[in-house]
Parts: structure tokens; sequence; C-alpha cells
């Protein structure tokens, strides 16, 4: 087996993010993708998926180099380790099993070549992974797509994809390797040409700046039920939740030593359009009794903001909210158990 | 005609509180009672309601002395004025009608003797009707009751009917005219010997204590989706959100000069057996898409709260979302306008 000049790669998620991701890097010539899929694997498997996209047209039946219903175990499989293992998954730290213990079939110890990338929101993400894989570089990529699966396998992207590529913090890795993963990703990544796909050092202000939206509008849509267009149509929509929670982030952001643009708290109220009324990934969740992806959109930025002494009174509130509604799902699928009802004692 | 010893008392809403009223009154043999419906007005006017309660056993077809679908308009009818009108609707000020439009016809400028009974909860529910109505007597009634109309006219009454009963302020009426007509509604009410009907002068402190509830348990659990038991099992229901939210009740009724008992918070969290997952009345509106009661369970409080400079940080949010609850009511009512939605460009 010659060695082939495709990168291996393994994208750990196949729904709206992780199959544009897959189709970029498929389509750039320069990797091999295996996608690892849940929910939709049987439909993608026999029929690849359809793919409407603002960047790359109709594709009909595409289809990954592979596509897998587990995360390979590389070692038993004797597959070749991967040089990129890509995280496209909702981090839902609160609710077994972790990332770590998910991806680590495909990233045995032996792999020392291997760098991680995570296309995921929130703060604190690669914390647990630094633990668990305290020798790999770890990429954050902060992606501003446009992407929905409206049915298993039905991918309509309809906002370009503009990825932010740059590597967490981590003082035990030379930063010179951490920087090249960056920068060699960002090439196979872009190589198809139809994608704005950027180096970004600064992975903190790119992070803090989309929790504007995600630790606020997010949760804010999720709590009433009603989509970006509709909160802003909503008496105490704005003024009384979404401005209040945004300033608190900003604040937050602040104390942290991350300089948000003076309009980031306009910018993220109107960056989706009213009339296209868009559900955000926590109301959509919400509507399918999943879990909410709360604890590092909200409750991380909400702890980090507290512990450098900045009131968050509005994002404390709507944390707590999403405590119990991901309590909420957990009865809803029996993994938490509760007294019987009793009847009424008439007296 | 001559008079009947009877009071001529009108009682507005027959639903779960109205119900009782009505047969406490008629039971006591010194009230006739006429009561107002609307959703279950043709099967209590044809049938008779279903009861079942603790206080006064099984009744099956049980009317008051009339029912009507409308509350009457006395002059155009030529009836015998009311001596008291007893409101037990809901206090939905942010929608019209107004109660003090829906009961005028009841109430004619000529009928100086009525008194107004307000068994409704909240903050400041008197203010409108003492403007509507300068000369009546308007007294509160709080209402301890456990009861539910768990289908049009069929009540179930598991907890006993407590009511305190006394004069809200007004300094433009006598205020011994105000005590007398309190005393006097207590002795018809009482007069059947199954309730507990107390004349309570404190008012203020009445409702603040019932308020530490309604502001806060009740919102609580409309926007959580989760009855009082639940509340009590999920993860951040009561020390992130019910104790917080009560005890800045608390606060703001100590700065109007009403102390609540040291326990009260305690008291309300426990105050419905966790075993039997009672959803109180905002939770059981948001599950039926009834607008729900919150200006005067809540923002009143708040609004008050806050002139008196008491942080209110809980209750404002929780404020904030029950009025885009209330909105996306309206919405699904078509009570409100929103653009169209435009499909995606595809760019």
């Amino acid at each position: 087996m010659t060695d082939s000049p495709k990168k291996n790669v393994l994208v750990i998620g196949g729904g709206a993010v992780g199959a544009i991701a897959a189709l970029n890097l498929e389509q750039g010539g320069l990797a091999a993708v295996t996608v690892v899929l849940r929910s939709n694997y049987h439909v993608v498997n026999e029929f690849g998926y359809d793919i409407e996209s603002c960047d790359h047209g109709v594709l009909k039946g595409w289809k990954p180099t592979h596509v897998r219903a587990e995360v390979p175990d590389i070692t038993k499989e004797s597959l070749k380790p991967y040089d990129y293992i890509i995280c496209t998954t909702k981090n839902i730290p609160d609710i077994p099993p972790s990332l770590s213990s998910l991806l680590s079939p495909a990233l045995p110890y032996e792999n020392t070549t291997a760098v991680l990338v995570l296309i995921q929101n929130g703060l604190n993400i690669e914390k647990p992974l630094q633990d668990a894989f305290p020798t790999t570089p770890i990429l954050s990529g902060v992606s501003l797509i446009g992407s929905a699966e409206i049915r298993p396998g039905k991918i309509i992207q309809d906002d370009h994809d503009r990825l932010l590529v740059g590597p967490f913090q981590n003082r035990s890795l030379a930063s010179v390797l951490q920087i090249e993963a960056s920068l060699d990703f960002v090439k196979i990544y872009k190589a198809g040409g139809k994608t704005n796909c950027t180096y970004s050092p600064d992975v903190e202000h790119d992070r803090w700046r989309k929790l504007v939206y995600n630790a606020c509008l997010n949760p804010i849509c999720a709590i009433t039920g009603l989509d970006t267009g509709r909160i802003r149509l909503a008496d105490g929509g704005i003024e009384g939740l979404v401005r209040p929670a945004m300033e608190e982030i900003v604040a937050a952001a602040k104390q942290k030593g991350v300089l948000l643009a003076p309009d980031v708290v306009d910018v993220m109220i109107g960056i989706d359009p009213l009339e296209i009324y868009l559900s955000p990934s926590m109301l959509a969740d919400v509507r399918k009794n999943n879990f909410i992806e709360f604890e590092n959109l909200l409750g991380e930025p909400l702890r980090e903001g507290k512990a450098l002494g900045v009131p968050m009174p509005t994002l404390e509130v709507l944390y707590n909210i999403c405590k119990t509604i991901q309590w909420r799902t957990k009865e809803a699928r029996n993994m938490v158990e509760i007294p019987p009802k009793k009847s009424v004692v008439k007296s």
C-alpha cells in the first residue's frame, strides 16, 4: 500500500455541520474522509447525502470516502492512524458518554501525530480533551455556517461556511507545532476554493464573540419557544432578555481580557434576518426533546464571569432554567426516578 | 314582591373557585346566587355542576339559583340590584376586555349599595375597579382553596376552602362602612358552617404572603414546564430559581412595610405535597394555550419592589419571559401581525 498524498481525516458527527465539513474536505482533494454517523447512518450509508448548498450547489447521493456507524477502533481494525479527527457533535458534558471516551478508539496512545479539531461551540470544550489526550494538539473551529439537516441525510446549507481555525491554549505543547497544525488544516479545508476558512490566532476572542449569540439568544429562544425572528417582535424579548444577557457576556469577556467590538450586541441581535424565523440549536433541540448544549454555551461563561466578579443576574436565571429543562428531558427518557404520584386524600 | 331575606349575589366566573363560592353561599341559606359562566355555560345550564368536595361531599347536577351566559344588564332587564358582586375570574389586564367594563352592566351608577368582592390573586387588582366604581366598597378575598375544574362543569375540591376577607384601602370611603361590608360578607359566606372564612384586616399582608407562591413558583412552573413536585426534584429548580425569586418578594414586601413570617419561603416551597405533582394556574394555562395572569401576580410586585429600590433580578427575568409567553399566545390567536416568512435567498 503506497502512502496516499491525502490526509486521513475522521469526522465525528455527520449532521448539518459535519456533512458540509466532510464535503469541503473531499472536494479540496487533499483529504480522504471517514464520517461517523448515528441517527442518519442507515440513510447516508445506503443513499448518500442529498445536499443543497449555497457553496457547493446541489448534490444527490453524495458520499464521503467512508461512512461508519461507530468511531473506528483503529488498533483492533489495524487501520491507518488519522491525521485529523474533527468533532462536530454537540457538547453535552452533563450527559454521558464524554466526547473523550467516545473518540478514544480512534486516537490510541501510540498515535502521536493526530490533531484534534473541535468545530463546536462554547467555552472550555477543550479542557477534558486536553486532560485525556495531553500530547495531542487541539484546534478550535468556530463555524459561522448556516446549515440544517431537515431530515436524515438531507442537508440545506443556506449561509456560507466561514470557519475560523486556531489552536487552543496548551502550555505543554510547543506553540509552533500547534500553529503549523492550524495552518495545515486551513490549507486542506479551503483547498476546494469554495469556503472561507481562515487561521485565527485569537481563539478566545472568536469563542467569546460567538457566545454573545450562543449564551443568550440561543437559550432565550429555547426557553421562550420563540425563534430569532419572533423574539425580536415579542414584548420583552430583546430589551427585557436578549440585550441584558448579551451585555453580561460582553462584560465577562472584557474582564477576561477579551475586548469585543462595541457594536457586537446589536450585530448579534440582528445576525439572523428576522423574516427567516430561524430556530437556533437549543430551540430545535427542545422541540425534538433532545438534550440541550447549555453547559459549555451558557454555564461556562457564567462561571468564568462570576469567578471574576462580573454580575450576571440574567444569565444566572437562564442557566438555572436550562438546568430544569435538561432535567425534564432526563425524566422523559427515564434517566431520573421520581416518587410515585399519590392520589389526593379526601379529608 | 316582598323583600327576600337572602342577599342577592352575583358571581362572575363559575370555574373551580367560583363554583365552590356559589355553593358555599347557597348552602348557608343567606344568599341567592347568580353565576355568570363562559366556557362551561351550556353544560352547567343543562346538567348543573358535578362536584366532589372535601367540604361539601358529592353533589350531582347542582345548580345555583340562576345561571347566566353573560353579565346581566340590570337596568335593561329591570333586575333587582346585586348586594354583592364576586369576581373569581383571572385578572389579565394586558388582554381586553377589562374586568370593570365586563361587570359594569351589573353595577350601574344608581346602585350605591353593592359591594364588590375580588376573590382573585395578585397585587393592585382593585385599582382599576376603584377608578371605575369610586363609591363602591371593594373587598379582598384571598382564597387558599384547592379546587380544579377537570372538565366543564366537573369540579374536584380536594383542599379546604379558607377565605380571608377584608377591605382594600380606599381613603374616599368610610373605613367603618368597608369593615361592616367585610364582616357581613364573612357572615353569609360561612353561614353553612363548612368553610373557614375569616375577616382579615391586613389585606396587604395576606396578598404579599400569597405572592411568595404566586409571583415565583407559579411562573417558574409555567416557564420550565414542571409542576410543583417536579420543580422540587429538578436540578436548579428550588435553589437556582424558586428560593431566590421568593426571597426577592419577601424583601419587596418588607420594604413596603409588610413583614412576612421568617419561614414563609420554606412554607411556600413545600405547601403543595410533592407527590401530588400539582400544576399551578399559569402552568395549566400555558398547557391550554390560555393567557397567563402574570401582570398582577408578578409584574405589579416587581414594579413595586423596584420602585422602592429592592434588587429583583430573578423576578425581572421571569417577568420578561412571561411577557414573551403572553406574546406567543397572542400570535397563536392572530392578535399580532408578523412579517411574512421569506424563503432563504440562495447566494
